[in-house]
């Protein structure tokens, strides 16, 4: 950064908020390993002295406990953005990209994983919904319209070039944009494909599954997804009932969100293959990409899919290398933001792999569909086997809240990335302060003062099995 | 716990700390890749209430900024340990590993990754420290003497089955018993070689590289270390200088900290084979483990370790699985503590592969050495080819400091995993508040006002390269 005579506008605040939703109260997001999520955000706002008075708006999707430690290390980044000139910014978001995965200090805590990775990813995201917001494009579009030699210069390729260049993912950015415009035309016309996993969670009896399951199909989905791996007869009940609602002809997914060792995955998946599942995924560890390869070749032909916690493209890279994946199911906030997003799909496309990103949580479906929609633009083309999960939570507290037809997500056509959420349900979510959590722990304290403890307790220890 | 009328012992407190040293004033400690290094330690203590006044010490280790996200790491697992009973707790920390790892909402900060599981290992080396004082036995002694079916039940086995099953650790360990007595003695008499780093950081110059090298070898060591990967005609000098002080009969290793993408790591690699390195560590990112196996089928015979930022379990198995190492270099604090170093030790055992640990840093040295001395007297039951890292760096700010003697460590005897630190360093070196901080910060506001905004600002932003 140079000093300017015009006074550029420069990043004046880094805000943070830690948001949770109680969730757990329900069983909406149950599963094999996550019995009582609270779905919760730790969010962030990127503020600038800029006349447009535009703010970045990101956040890192996490499931309550932990969420202040997530917040931490999203101030632990401050300093590397404030004072930053919001034009420089916006035009080459890969400089902070690199900065921040390169603190030396703070990479040890990694490296470009867990806590630390994803406070990156939040921070980047933000930028690039400032970006985004001042190019008056939604993020999809301004992805799609950009400049090949522009958005290679975005990624970070160290420890990927064995796997892909810079020169081979510029040809396959030069080779997405043919027929790009058609391909936008059509995406705001018909939308992107979803699929649900509203019917399937752990926690709701046949009679429900039933009957989402069928609302789903009625509503247009030709996907659906179950979770799986708590018990075998469970599931083989749950899945006979759902393939009997869904009928042959729609996809049947099964989740088990890595509820298994490599021996137990393969044994229950078979186990569940006379209902077609179309999909096992996150069979075992996301770490462990020669398990997913021996899964892979033992299930076959159910495919395999995993993603949403494989930490960065480098996992995602040996995933793809060992031919361990059927399906990329990348996160928007998992890995290190839009740039390493970039790397992911550019890898997809080179090994020929479909991505069909997790979504979900809180605001994951508002992010992931310029993912996948830019994919469809101007990477691999084609909506061919490809779907993002389509969950229907909270959408609600967003500004800009995804919209679904007739199993399709609607394109965006509001600048920015759909990040941003609204002030009321952040005053109100805001833990512990917000006024939802003052109320709830209010009530705990002059309902049953002898619960005082046991609640707070709640709040910082597991009650999971 | 169910409470008992005798009132038993409980963990009344999971207090942390905060310390950094400014280790980045001088150069020890440079690499390729960390060039200003503040060695820090997110440091907990866990109080309790039990007469014999016992306490339990553990910490991560980090290098300067963002030690505060590592802090709050570990506050956030405190619900888990305080109220626990000390009895039950010292006699199977295992339960308690298996709570902390399986916390549903922490986990999907990781899983078992970054921040959250580096905590997770702090608080349980903090458990072990409690119970082998609580033994009076130094910790590898504990662990020597433990019963093989008791040291299985420590164990996590998930995701390492496909690997390694529980009656093969047992198998392990119960052969490892046969001749544990002689090993002990001798470990004793001869204590554990060691090599060191202390010569070899990129930072010094040829005269002080050379100087300390013949130090080294007049000090009975017989490997030595260098940080290579800044530059390669830099590298082939320096080498040329330490082979030369060396001689032929000592091992000289040479350590990249990541600095390559795989085919760069095996041109460097050859470029250096002339000087007979014994092993190139961390070539490459440490989530690559088929990078890694790409390297070493390309560098043989220079043999590839690596592992200190190999962030779990399923990791190191992996790399075992791919053939992908010759050397694994667990480390005592990147992983879940112990319990996870127990599975790693027996992985590496399995697969027959030396381990020679990661240490260095804050502390490292003081912990590993235990690790590696039950690997020889109840599992691996060898030190051939076999190596504890070290470095002459801030032992003196711990009650019980490693002690080399003729390039050996000698076998700590008292009780406890020598991880307590000084009170009277922890005071000063506290940040922001300890007086060597308060006194530095002071000197800046009144020796040259202007930089006050500069010195806060490098204590939160990279001031590297």
């Amino acid at each position: 950064m140079s000093p300017s005579p015009a006074s550029p506008a420069r990043v004046t605040a880094v805000e943070t908020h830690d948001i949770r939703f109680p969730t757990s109260r329900e069983l909406d997001g149950s599963d094999a390993m996550n019995p009582d999520p609270d779905y919760s955000a730790a969010y962030v706002v990127l503020r600038t002295d800029a006349e447009d008075g535009h703010e970045g708006h990101g956040f890192t999707f996490t499931i309550g406990r932990g969420n202040e430690v997530q917040v931490a290390a999203i101030e632990a980044l401050r300093g590397h953005v404030v004072g930053l000139s919001v034009d420089e910014l916006c035009a080459d978001p890969g400089t902070l990209n690199r900065a921040l995965v390169g603190d030396s200090q703070l990479r040890w805590l990694g490296p470009e994983k867990g806590v630390m990775h994803m406070a990156i990813g939040a921070v980047l995201n933000a930028v690039w919904d400032l970006a985004a917001k001042r190019a008056h494009k939604p993020l999809w579009r301004l992805l799609a319209d950009a400049d090949p030699e522009w958005l290679v210069r975005q990624i970070d390729f160290r420890y990927i070039t064995d796997a892909l260049t810079p020169g081979e993912a510029l040809s396959l950015l030069s080779r997405g944009r043919q027929g790009a415009d058609e391909r936008r035309a059509r995406l705001l016309e018909r939308g992107y494909p979803a699929y649900t996993t509203s019917a399937g969670w752990l926690g709701y009896d046949d009679a429900k599954l039933s009957r989402l399951a069928a609302r789903a199909v009625a509503d247009g989905f030709r996907q659906i997804k179950l979770k799986v791996g708590a018990d075998l007869a469970d599931d083989i009940r749950r899945c006979r009932v759902a393939r009997g609602v869904v009928g042959p002809g729609i996809r049947l997914a099964i989740d088990a969100n890595q509820r298994w060792d490599v021996e137990e995955a393969i044994r229950w998946t078979k186990a569940l293959a006379e209902f077609d599942p179309y999909w096992i995924e996150e069979p075992t560890s996301p770490d462990d990409v020669l398990g997913h390869a021996a899964i892979r070749r033992a299930v076959a032909p159910v495919r395999v899919a995993t993603g949403e916690h494989a930490h960065n493209r480098i996992v995602f890279k040996q995933l793809l290398q060992a031919g361990a994946i059927d399906v990329l199911q990348l996160d928007a906030a998992r890995v290190g933001g839009v740039n390493e997003n970039l790397a992911i799909l550019l890898l997809a496309a080179k090994f020929g792999v479909p991505v069909c990103p997790h979504a979900g949580g809180v605001g994951l479906c508002e992010l992931v569909q310029h993912l996948s929609m830019f994919d469809y633009v101007a990477v691999s083309g084609t909506t061919d086997d490809r779907v993002i999960e389509y969950v229907d939570h909270l959408h609600e507290h967003f500004l800009d809240p995804v919209v679904i037809r007739e199993g399709h997500y609607a394109a965006p056509t509001r600048p920015g990335f759909s990040a941003a959420m609204r002030p009321e349900s952040i005053a109100r979510y805001t833990f512990p302060g917000g006024t939802f959590w003052a109320a709830d722990l209010d009530d705990t304290l002059h309902g049953n003062p002898e619960n005082k403890d046991d609640k707070l307790h709640e709040n910082k220890k597991g009650h999971a099995a």
